[in-house]
This record gives structure tokens, C-alpha cells and sequence, in this order.
């Protein structure tokens, strides 16, 4: 880290900068010039408040020459790290192709789903049993007996399931859930996070609505100090004064997010725009930046569209995205 | 809640949504005019999700006629609520200022910090104990010895303490605690407000970097909707482009809160700027467009103020706010 | 459109309102029910202002069932509309592939980049002859010269030239320029959109970047209204509180527009993320969701490299997005 | 300027780098250490390209130690500049509260309203007459017959008019005008700005929806740097997720905007939330954080207030507000 200080900072001020920096167990390294006196900082920084320290009324500017994630960042990891979900694999040219409905309903509609979808391609079973709602008179999910649902499924068809979690005190219902999902607005429900990072189970992390990619590798950063590395980072869309679509889908974050970690990285197109026409050109275009997979709700029964989310696909339409995501990695990663 | 359809509906898929909605418990009353045909829902709409009829193809779009919230709303409660904080009162007309440090780090910090906010004004003393941090290797706050402290600093000086929960596990810790604070991060962790919603302590709710007016008023319906109704909502800033304070103090949240329900309102100048010269100005202008109490942060210790926030105020700097904003409130309540 | 009036409404107020809109050459409907009283008005309604009615406080909430903008709007136009310029195409099938450099420079610098752009399979030329710059002291461009500049590359290569023009008093100077570029600082520069619908060129408009859609269709609209149906829509990053990418680009605005509009839509990759490795991946991004055509920065000089901008390619770079985005585009519309 | 230079830059890129620098008539001083090999700029660093150096590969950081812009910086200028408008000034503890309807209609409409806003204790009277429109086929203002009608209402009241400019080439019909309003569309349209500069008429410059103050102040620099230092600068509310308001008022702008420059700043809440009953909480919140005028929109007749928009004051109500920012003002600035 570096500091660089205003030229009208005294020299009191100055040591006592520096000797609290070096109370942190942290060296010091200062460099006078015409223009500017430049505190250089060696040792573990990822401890060190930035902001606090560029609001100093001697600072002009600080500069981290490290990233405060460790865990996650590419630079001491560089290979992508390949997520195993049961017998499928995610990352390092693993794609996955995650689908299923918004909610878990009946027996009837999960297994339905889950035979259609694994049919049409895909390669992991969503579908929510908590469901976290703005207003605390919707339907909030079966709960555990949607995760009991959930389990059956699997049986029936033999994909891993993916389902939300929003309380840890629930961590024993998850106990055979292949993928543990932390929704958006629990991106920074902290308490959760180092829950999860005492698991060894899969955690996948959804970005929140106002959250930078920066936070989203911090949030990974919780699971990961705790000991699980398996992360899979989520895209959903921010927000954003655009009202055409429910959020605004950031696929330059599958970009930047591959360039700073190894973790895998799957878009949720359907969560992102909120229309069902929407999902297929952006799940082609999530494809060719190169996302590491798709999650993508899918209900099946045609008379109860209604319930189902307005950004669901019917599974044949999910069948005609997943064929042509299959094309589209075929030019972009040709050798997988 | 009115439904505008398109021209293009058909009968068939007309009749599928009336008889849906009416399978809801809800009645309907159709009107066919030249320019479109409209359905009326009557009963309570509180239950239907907006988004989703929105998006149905036959669906021009929705209107509510009536508010999802309604515990919160001023429609059935007109007259402003007051909140009793141990002897302090909160709302319709009663003016609370809170302050104290960020995080509470030792017995000697918290008692001389509270005794100098109280000799200056302040009528409530704030300090973290349970810290929620982007990076889980900073400061995480002394946990329940901090509340232990701030209990202290209670007795020392009568103040009543308000302090920020993380995880509903740690409720009893909180028994002695006057006000229980929601962070920004947790707005919308809903399996805590429904715990929070089953004690009758006051609930102090921050609203959400990314979050709306209205979906701050769903997170104090899940309070309220579990039998407490001792809420009180703070404005701190949302998240913008802007980067020349921490986030926007959005003060029109004040004016539109008070409009639409009868809950107090406070604001945080201190978290909202990120730096101490700014909070005097927003805590006036706070002040001046009639928020019901403000949260401001103070640290004491002229020697250690690197550790506190930049936005901390110096006791004798809080005064001289607290004096001001007493000023302003005379012109804007001259009869309190 | 349908107004729904609050139940409070007294027949007085309503009365007035029905007299104000018939005022303007509309006739109205209206519906009353238990729920609420409705008004249909049917005529042109493009010219009332939805926001002014909305916020009448007799009046609950407005809807348009047509919408404010006409020219543009594929309702009333199915079919794609495709631009010509010179002998390449835009829109409908064929896909435009701009590339050339930030500024013009030089006469050498402009004809190198030219050239290699034309080999490596871009369609036109693009360069900077007007340069719109935040900061007065920086470099505003070489203007008439610089025109003059891309009209040799053009006679030299054949390439179609797209540049950005600033002020109507300038347009004398564009007479042979192909597309004319509207500045996203410009996109709501009215009178100048007023001027260029007054011409017959194709008009570039590009996304403000605090501009919904809907905005930018009534910017095309001004064009349009002019009498000048060959506008070019384009996505170019907005504003958000990310900061990883310069802008974030919002690809679903392509899938919305192409709903919206018989506009032919391209985005730029290199403005929107501001960084030359992350141009590829959106660049095939926006192809896979469809986009009519990509324009792209490419310099020439690597010894110069410094003074272009960081977003900028190298033309052998660029020459495996175009191949890339071909491949894509195979898949995506298979039949061109 | 300082450039922070990745640890991995390769000695002879550093030299290119330098080596272009001092190209620019800057000098250079290297400190290179363990940490970072740092690159101090002297000179007159204003023309270097931020983002460009800080996209280097080879760059790990850029650091500005002087602001660019430099007319309106209050470094160099500390004392409040006082702007002369006819008999009234602003800035420097004068206050202008600027009152009018938000187009002129007529000679009746806009001399009743200059009247009664006078009475109410107006110091400039305000009134569109080019007025920008999102749509084409709105209302686009009375034009060079509402700008005599405004020169006709000053006569009969003495107050000073502040009217909006779109384009260059009707400043001959602003001679007599004695504000010029650059909206918030056309911030960023430097040709304007530019225009403007070389008069010396008092030039009121509305922030962009997106722009950040930084860019507000750049814009002013376009006029300054044309030799015209007679810039004021209004907030009046940036585009954010939140629809509660039309924008959100961004009220910490005043506070910062009064650190960084010496040019005076006003308010302009009816625009900012575009709903008459928060005007006055923000018109007093403006004043209570120190802002140095108003504008604020008011319409005369009753009857017609439908036109009117919903955002406008009636005279009565202007008055109250007025009164009561003279009180907030006493405690404000209570030696003026």
C-alpha cells in the first residue's frame, strides 16, 4: 500500500502516521520528493481500513498495491478452480446449465421439471424451498418440505439440486443439498457467510443489487477464511436507474471477475431481466463472455403459468437456449 | 388494484385470469371500453405479486389502488407514531439525538465518549459492538463485551443505548438494550426482522444501500406484521455514481416517509458522507426538513482518532451541531 | 391512455379534468366502479404529459396503452429498417463492422489504420475529427482537418467514414462524411437532433449515459419527426455505481430496443468498458444477443500506443474479434 | 501527479513512459523502493489524461495532487466570489430566491406571476422560454416572443430574469437577459459552454442527471476559460434507482461543491423531487446546509393550474417558504 501525503502535512503529523502504521506490525518505507512525501507500506495491508486512512486530513491519496481478497485472487491461484457438484463439474471449461422453477410447489411440479429439464440439458435441478420476499405476506415457500421435494427429485433424476438458504440455523435441512445458494440480499449477511465457510459444500453466491464486484469476492472471501474453497460467484443484475428490465444484467462483470479470480462464474438471466423473452439473447450472451454457466427458471405447466415467475421458460424453450449455448461454446471454447 | 389489458387479449385468456384471481379470494368487476378493458380486484390485493401480472402478455399494466404495506401505512394510522426509549421519546414532535463511536473498543472509550455526548446534548448513546465488515480480516467489534461496555456507560449516564444486531442468535444478549439497530446490509435479511418482530424492543431499521422508500416500509411491515410495532426507519445515503461522499444522503426519504407512513424518521449524516466536515451541514438540513432524530458519530480521543472513522465528530464538534440543529428546530417546530 | 382517479375525487375536480383533456382535441370514456373511476382518453395522446397527470392529486395513477413515440416504434413498422450507407448495409440481417481510431491524428495515422482495419474485415471507418473532452484544457480534436483527413481514408479505402459532430454550424464540413455520430453528452442536445433530421444522412445516436431506452427513442423520434428515417441506435455503457468497467454496458438494451423499435442497434464495446482486454468478450456478447453491428477502437502505432486510449486494439487483435464475432453470428442468424 | 508503477514493469517500458511524459513539457522524479517505483509529475499536469495513464499495463495507479480544474478551484481563490446580477448578488452570503412559473405562456400569466413573487419576496424572476422537451411533440415554448414577455415583466417589476439557452445561435435574443441557464441537458454540451464564455453574462449551470460534481465544475470551467468568471451552479437532483421523487436531490453536492470552489451555488428543489408539497422541506433544507439562492417554480392561476406543473408553488405558498429560508438563514449566516 501506498500513501501519498499532502504537501502541507507537518512533520508531527507525519511520524505519527507512521508510527501508528508500524504499531500495525507493518514496515515503512518513505520517499521525499518536490512534489510529493510517499509512505510506502510492506507486509499484510489486507487489514488496513483504506478509506479511513485516504480520509486523513494529511493524506492526499492512498493506493493499494494488493487486493484485500487473498483467497479468491487469481494472482495466487491463476488456474480456474473447478468446482465438483456430485458428478458434474464447474469452471475450467465445465459449463453448467442449472435450471428449474422459481419455487418448489408440489411433488408433482418438481419431478415434472426436473425430468423435462435434464431432458432439454440440463446439468443441475434449481428451484426455491425459502424463499426471501420484499413483502412478509407473500408466499415465503414450502420450506422444508420443499427441500424434501427438492431431494426427491434428485433421486428421480440423479441431478444435483441448488436451493437458497437464508437463516443458518437451517444449515441441518441442507445436509444432502449439492449447492447451497446465498441469495442477493444476503450477499453481505455476514453471520451467514462464516457459517458457510465452516461447511465443505458448494456455496454459490448471487451479487447483490448494489454490491461491486469487489464486495462480491469479499463476500467469497467470508466462506473462504473459514476453509471452504468452493465458490461459485453469481451475476443477477444490478440496479440501476433503467426500468425496461428488472435489473440491469453487468455482463462485463463475468469478464473482470475471470481476470481478478479463479472461482467459476455463472449468469442468472432470467433473475437479471425478468422477462422471458429476455432470457434466451442474454443467455447467448453470457455464453460468449465466457460464463462458466447459466442458471435459468424453467416451470412446466402451461395452466399455471400464471404462478410461475413472468421470467420463466417453458422447457422446450429451455431446450432451444440450452442447444444454442452449446453452439456458442463450441466457438469460444473450441477445445472443451 | 386495477388491470388494464391490452386490446389484443383474448376472451379465453381473459377469463383464465379472472377466474385466477378469483381463486384467490378476491372479487373482480370488469369495465370493456373502446380503448381497453380493465379489471378491477377488490379485497385484499396486499397478497398478489405486481410484478408478475405485469408481465403477462395479455397484461397492459397494473395499478395498485391501494398500498402493500399497511401496519406502517399513515393511511390507517394518521397521527404520527412515538416511540418510548426508556424515559426518551422519539417522534410526533419529540427529537432524538443519538450519538457515540462507531465501534465501541474499551470501558475507558465508551464511558468517557458517553458522558461527553450526554454533558453536549445527546439524549441516546450509540456504539457497534457486533461490526459488519466487507472484509472478514477487519475489526469485527468486541462482540458481547462491547455490549457488556455500552451497558456500562448506560448506568454511568442514564443515556439509553442503541446498538446493531447481526444474527438473531444473539437476541439475548440484546435483553437490556434499548434500541436495536438493523444495519443497511440487513434490510432485507427477512428471517431477522421476523425475529425482531416477535420482541417489543424498538427496532431501528437503516435502509438499504440499493433500496427504495417502499421496500424500506415492506421491511418494517415484517417487523410490525410479527406484533412490534416500535420502528423507527433512518435515511443514511444510497449508493450513485457519485463518489465525492461515501454514498447520497437522499433527504427527500424524509419528506416522502413521513407522507406515506407515521413511523419516526432519523438520519445518519456521519455514515451517509464518510467525513466529519459534511455532517454538520446534513445534520442541519436533516433537521430542517423535519426528521424526527439523528445519528451521529463521535469519538473522544483526540490522540487515537486515526482508529476512529473519518467521519467521526470531536464531542465539542457535536455540540456545536447539537446546538444548531436545537436552532433550526425552533423555526421548523417552533411549537415542541 | 387510461387515467384511474383516487376514490377521494370529488365530481367537481373530476369534471374539470374531463374538460381539460377534451380541450385538447381528445375524447374520453368514462368507467365508474366500486374499486374506482376510470378514464379513457382516445385520440393522439402523445402530446399529454403523463408526469403532470400523474401527479394531480385527484388522480391515482396513469397508463399509457400507446406510446409517446411514433416514427420509431415497430408497431407501426414490423419489419426491420435497414440503413444504407454508401454500399453497406445496417439493420434487417446485415451487420456493420466499425472500426478505426479515438481521434484522427494524422494523415498517416488515419490511412494505416484504415487500411488494416478494411483487411482485417471492418465495413467502415470511425475516428475522431470533433472531440467532445469533460476538461476544456484537453485536446478537442483537429476538426475540419481532421475531416478532411477521413475523407482521404475513405478515397483511399473505400470505407463508408462515421464521426461525431458537435454543432449544427458545423454541418457544412459533413457533407461527405457517411453517418454523422450524435454524442452521448448530446443525446438530449435537441436542436441539434432538430438540425440533423432536417438532412438525409444516416444519424448515429448513442446512449446518453444517464438515458433509459425509452429516451433514447425519443431522441431517434426528434430525427425522425425532421422528415430523416435512417437513424442508428447505439449502446454504450451507462452510468452506474460500478467502477470495475468505465461504464456498464447493458446488453439487454439491445434485446429491448429490437422489441421496441425497427431501429437497427450496435453497441460499443471500447467506450463502454474503457479497457482494451475486455473488448473481445463483449464484443461477442453483443453479437450473440443480436446487435446489428459493433463499432470498435483500433490504433495502429504501438510506439504510439500511449497516446491512444487504453481501450483501444491493436489491428491483429481486432482481427480475431471480427472472425469471432463472424462465427457468432453464424450461429445466431444463420441464415445471413 | 504521481504514477504508481506495477512491481513487474519492465525497466525499458518505464523509460518509454518517461520518456513521453517530458515529450509533454513535464518534468519527472523517480523514487523507486521494495514496495512500488513511484513517477512524481511537475508541471502543469492538468492536460494529462487520467484514465488513460491509469489504464497503462504497467501502471498499477494514478494520483492527482493538484485538481483540474483551476478557474473555479477555491485553492486558488479562497474568498467566495460574488456574482452581480442587475442590483442583486449572490454568493459570498448574498441569497437570490429566484421564483417563476416553468414556462411563459403569456403577457398576463408571466407579469402576474413576476408580480406576486415579487411581493413574496422573489430577488430574480425565472420562466422558460426555449424549453427542452424529451418528446418532440410536446410543447417546445413560446421562443423569442417568451423572452420579450420575460424583458416586459422585468420592466414592470425591476426583478432580473434568468431564462434557459438551448442554442448558441439565439444568444443575440439574450441580450437583455440578465441569467443565462445552461439545463441540466446541456451540461456537457461544450460548444455551448463554449459560446458562453465569451460573454459576460452571469451563467447558471444545472448539474447533469448523471454528472458528478467534479464534471459540474469542469463545465464551468468551459465558460471560465473563455475569460467569463460569472458562473453560478445549481443542484438540482441526479437520476438514482429511486422513483419516489422525479430525481434525487443531492444536498451534500452544496457542501462539497463550497469546499472545492468559490463560485456560488443554488438549489432548485421543484425540479429536483417534481412534486409541489416537498418543495418546501428541501427549499429549507437547502438553506439550512448553506446553498446561496433558489429556484422555484410558481404558477398564478388556479384554474389553470393543470398546466402548471405538478411541481409548482401557488404565490401564497412561495411566500411561506421564502419566510421561513429567511429564518433557517439567521441561524445559518447570522451576521448577514
Amino acid at each position: 500500500m501506498v500513501i501519498i501525503l499532502k504537501q502541507s502535512a507537518s512533520e508531527a503529523r507525519i511520524r505519527d502516521l507512521i508510527q501508528w502504521i508500524e504499531s500495525q506490525n507493518l514496515r515503512t518505507h518513505i520517499s521525499s520528493g518536490d512534489y510529493a512525501t510517499i509512505i510506502g507500506i510492506i507486509g499484510d495491508t489486507s487489514r488496513l481500513d483504506e478509506e479511513l486512512l485516504s480520509s486523513l486530513d494529511i493524506v492526499d491519496g492512498v493506493k493499494r498495491v494488493s487486493e484485500p481478497y487473498k483467497s479468491s485472487n487469481r494472482k495466487f491461484h491463476p488456474m480456474d478452480s473447478i468446482i465438483e457438484v456430485g458428478e458434474e463439474k464447474i469452471g475450467g471449461g465445465h459449463f453448467a446449465m442449472i435450471a428449474g422453477p422459481c419455487s418448489v410447489e408440489s411433488r408433482e411440479q418438481i419431478i415434472t421439471v426436473a425430468k423435462s429439464v435434464k431432458a432439454a440439458g440440463a446439468t443441475m435441478l434449481r428451484g426455491g424451498a425459502f424463499k426471501p420476499r420484499t413483502s412478509p405476506y407473500d408466499f415465503q415457500g414450502l420450506k422444508a418440505d420443499g427441500i424434501d421435494l427438492l431431494l426427491e427429485a434428485k433421486r428421480e433424476t440423479g441431478l444435483p439440486i441448488v436451493t437458497e438458504i437464508m437463516n443458518a440455523n437451517h444449515l441441518p435441512l441442507f445436509e444432502d443439498v449439492d449447492v447451497i445458494q446465498v441469495g442477493a440480499r444476503n450477499m453481505q449477511n455476514f453471520e451467514l457467510l462464516k457459517e458457510l465457510g465452516k461447511t465443505q459444500k458448494p456455496i454459490l453466491i448471487k451479487r447483490g443489487l448494489a454490491n461491486t464486484i469487489k464486495e462480491l469476492l469479499m463476500s467469497a472471501e467470508y466462506v473462504m477464511a473459514g476453509g471452504n474453497s468452493n465458490v461459485i460467484l453469481c451475476e443477477r443484475g444490478i440496479r440501476t436507474f433503467e426500468t425496461a428490465t428488472r435489473n440491469t444484467l453487468d455482463l462485463s462483470a463475468v469478464t473482470v471477475l475471470h481476470e481478478l479470480t479463479h472461482l467459476p462464474v455463472v449468469v442468472d438471466p432470467s433473475h437479471a431481466t425478468g422477462v422471458a423473452r429476455y432470457v434466451k439473447p442474454m443467455a447467448l450472451a453470457a455464453a460468449a463472455c465466457g460464463a462458466d454457466g447459466l442458471i435459468i427458471e424453467v416451470h412446466n405447466d402451461p395452466a399455471r403459468a400464471l404462478c410461475d415467475g413472468p421470467q420463466s421458460l417453458r422447457p422446450e424453450q429451455f431446450e432451444d437456449v440450452a442447444e444454442a449455448v452449446r453452439q456458442i461454446r463450441t466457438i469460444v471454447c473450441p477445445q472443451q
